[in-house]
């Protein structure tokens, strides 16, 4: 047989983290928290097993924690997102993902995608049978040390058959966060086309340094056309129980349903109603940003002090740091060889191109993650110190 | 936009379910137990949400949880899969399912599925760009109570571009088992083909009357071309719960392994660790087929003494019976009728079928799912004997 997807290995968060045990290495590659979720949530799943939630919920997710999103979603968004059609429960953001992604995207199809991406939307797109069409953000100069869009280039690479944009942000992995005046430019470009804007928004509530997420349901004039896309795994520490949801029009969603309920068909029952209970307090999330807040400061100061040039960082739980002034190795290599030898496992910024190669001499970055204890940046601190 | 799956509603379990609750039916419609798994497993959940595993697990599932189906796939069927490249852990079933069709079958690639069939194939088969061939089982006759599969005809239906074959058994919703003959027949129509077999075993552990499974992990030719998918859904009632897993050749599991990793990437780190531990226990499966044949009895038994006319059951907690003494309506309207007026909600067997209004008139069917306690049987039983 042909392989569908001849280009795709085991994708590099996997391959990290299982070198990063292999090595004994602190984990700082793969994004997950080193901590557990809160008791209190614990207790919720407890109860929900024991009264009974582990049977079938129904296919697009529990009518609480839909009822919960929306809330939430008209809350800090100030959009209106009906529970019944307009929300769905989902195995994680990337079930989201995927099924937005093969419900809209038709053989021929282009989408466009600004790199550097998170690795699963590229083959999503190419398993739909559609052309991923890649926009370069513009990196970091002298006077701007953040990357940004490059919204010229963007307009310039939707074409008539431009069925779908994806964004990200807070993005994965630059840290940057969008503004006000992206959200201007994006709408000018997507006004009137029909195109789908499918927006990757798992970091909401991990934005830094008082500024706000920019969430597209913030714009009447994108919600109505943009599946937004998030997840409990960053935000309750909890990514190893794959419950995730996005918010879209009625339409839109009805499709996106039709994928989901024949890809897993619904999501772990005791989980959902125990998020449902949880999300009521909307404390947890609201101060999630000052808790990492706190851990990016914590390791980027004391990357300050090392040979690793940290960048900025305005939001999710990953920092780039440069390591030029180290070693002329390429990314992945570097990043190998910090693992291995130095006991620090990340993961290297030339996974998040389409075409590494391309790109392998244009930087040397790495990016860490600080979902971690204060301890295990520490440690990793220390050993980093030395490198 | 132009919908991929323009012909696909909210599927049929989810509707009649939900029509069960708003009549407050007793739900013999959706396949799902009404009581609660081993209060074992639960604890074992919860020990392993306080150990700390609540974050990502390894894409293909925990080693321990695969070591263990590997154990299990030797000791009953005799095939050593290797659990670190040949056994996959999915969102349920269903998952498993859909990554390897989407895996497999190319635009115009033609796949051979056996009517009447679970509604999943189809649109998965679709999606994916790929013609669905239906081949319709031979009915019961006055000789011959049980459904059977028309092997001649599967044979016939083979042609160059067909690229999987899709079966399910114990089978829903006609709960027939295969005979070692048809494992003969499959392997003579496949062999030399390189026809990927897709074979739905989420009943494995429930076959009646001191039969065996007859899974395609038994023959070392199947086996060599096949996808072995479960549940523990059925098996530790724990549908709500959506982990499944499959078996296939290394090469076989690395094409799924890649779709699913951008699917759903991977599947509930609690639930996967508690798994592995109860599955150390055998008995709970072992025993599984008597606890259902129970069920399968009384409802059978009871069926008898009504209009209804129970149909017989190999394994699965299904079976179908016959209404033709008591209503002419078709199955759909007839499902309804019986869920909205006489308080017991039932699937239409035309649910199962390409073309329902095709075989309409050829019989009038309703599957009952007996996975209940044994009140609500007996429950049911008083209602159905006023209809
Ligand atoms: C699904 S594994 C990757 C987790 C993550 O979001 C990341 O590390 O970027
Ligand atoms: C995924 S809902 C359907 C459950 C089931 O297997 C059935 O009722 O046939």
């Amino acid at each position: 047989f042909e392989s569908k997807l001849p280009r795709i290995g085991t994708n590099i968060f996997t391959v990290m983290s299982q070198l990063s045990i292999e090595h004994k290495a602190i984990n700082l590659g793969q994004g997950f928290p080193d901590f557990n979720p809160s008791a209190k949530l614990l207790e919720q799943v407890v109860k929900a097993m024991n009264d009974g939630h582990n049977q079938y919920p129904p296919m697009a997710g529990i009518p609480a924690l839909r009822d919960e999103i929306s809330a939430k979603m008209e809350t800090l968004y100030g959009h209106f997102y009906e529970a019944d059609t307009e929300v769905t429960i989902t195995s994680g953001a990337s079930e989201a993902l995927m099924a937005s992604i093969l419900a809209f995207v038709q053989a021929g199809d282009e989408v466009v995608v600004i790199e550097p991406f998170y690795d699963l939307y590229v083959p999503a797109i190419e398993l739909a049978g559609g052309r991923p069409v890649i926009v370069a953000m513009l990196p970091p100069t002298k006077t701007n040390p953040l990357y940004q869009i490059d919204w010229q280039k963007v307009r310039a690479a939707v074409t008539t058959k431009t069925r779908m944009l994806i964004i990200n942000f807070p993005h994965n992995p630059t840290g940057i966060n969008l503004e006000e005046s992206d959200l201007d430019a994006l709408e000018r470009i997507v006004n009137d086309t029909g195109i789908i804007v499918l927006s990757d928004e798992v970091y909401e509530h991990i934005v830094f340094d008082q500024k706000r997420h920019q969430s597209l349901a913030r714009r009447e004039a994108l919600a109505a056309n943009s599946i937004v896309v998030s997840s409990f795994g960053k935000t309750y520490h909890t990514t190893g129980w794959k419950v995730g949801y996005c918010c879209a029009p009625k339409e839109l969603s009805a499709e996106i349903r039709k994928v989901h309920q024949f890809m897993v068909f619904t999501v772990s029952s005791p989980m959902q109603v125990a998020l449902a209970h949880y999300m009521k307090d909307p404390a947890p999330y609201m101060e999630l940003s000052n808790f990492y807040q706190q851990k990016r400061d914590r390791l980027s100061l004391g990357l300050a002090k090392t040979r690793f040039k940290p960048m900025p960082s305005q939001g999710t739980f990953f920092l780039l740091a440069d390591y030029s002034q180290i070693s002329d190795l390429p990314e992945a290599e570097f990043a190998r060889k910090l693992t291995t030898q130095h006991g620090v496992g990340v993961i290297p910024m030339a996974a998040f191109y389409g075409r590494p190669d391309a790109i392998e001499s244009n930087h040397q970055l790495i990016r860490f993650c600080f979902a971690k204890q204060d301890k295990t940046l520490d440690d990793a601190l220390e050993k980093l110190a030395l490198v």
